[in-house]
């Protein structure tokens, strides 16, 4: 098990940040915008795992929907795997509710799915391999 | 910043231990049990961060009352810091709800304080350092 990283929805990014610098003097490393998701994500490191504050582009995007129904906090966990195709496939059989039709383009140049959170504890969690 | 572990509020533990075997094929490398917060702790490496799974063992733990608001999800975000006496009071004096008088004795030896969600977007973030 390898997680990558821990997406935390925001809506009030600046504050976010200004959060983030208070309690561990960092600045994100790095800013990008994911088209498929309607989201910018900006990156920290927080020691060989990544967190990602998540700023929705797009009123109908996964993140504001969410921001909408809970405010601002966890999002989800993205776990590396070495194929997010051949898992999307493996966790299909499995039962798990695997989200959309196979894997597609995410952040930092990933291959990623999502599987429905009440499959996984109530957790949404993100498989990702390197594209 | 420095990732220490990820909290999972888990109502089921067993079906939560079979599902993460089904993912990952791994089992938890420890269980504890911390008085202090009520609950029953089952680590994974998740590579260089813990993923832990937070079984309530009292009706009154702050994960009982998780569990019964939101249901089985991500609790808390827990961050590695020098001191955790030092933050606690630097913290306060940013003006930060943080939770009780002074770090308390939380699992795996360390000292352990929380942050109240409102004030860190959302997200409850435990600090820790060695006991």
């Amino acid at each position: 098990m390898k997680l990558e990283h821990i997406g935390i929805a925001i809506s009030d990014i600046e504050s976010a940040k200004q959060l983030i610098f208070a309690l561990f003097s960092v600045h994100p490393y790095k800013v990008e915008v994911v088209e498929s998701e309607g989201i910018r994500t900006h990156f920290y490191d927080a020691g060989g795992v990544k967190l990602e504050l998540l700023e929705s582009m797009s009123s109908t995007s996964a993140v504001a929907r969410f921001l909408e129904n809970h405010g601002q906090g966890l999002h989800h966990l993205a776990f590396s795997v070495d194929d997010a195709s051949l898992d999307f496939e493996r966790f299909k059989a499995l039962g798990l509710r695997v989200l959309g039709d196979g894997p597609k383009n995410g952040a930092d140049n990933k291959s990623i799915f999502f599987v429905h959170p009440k499959d996984t504890v109530g957790v949404l969690m993100e498989f990702c391999s390197n594209r």
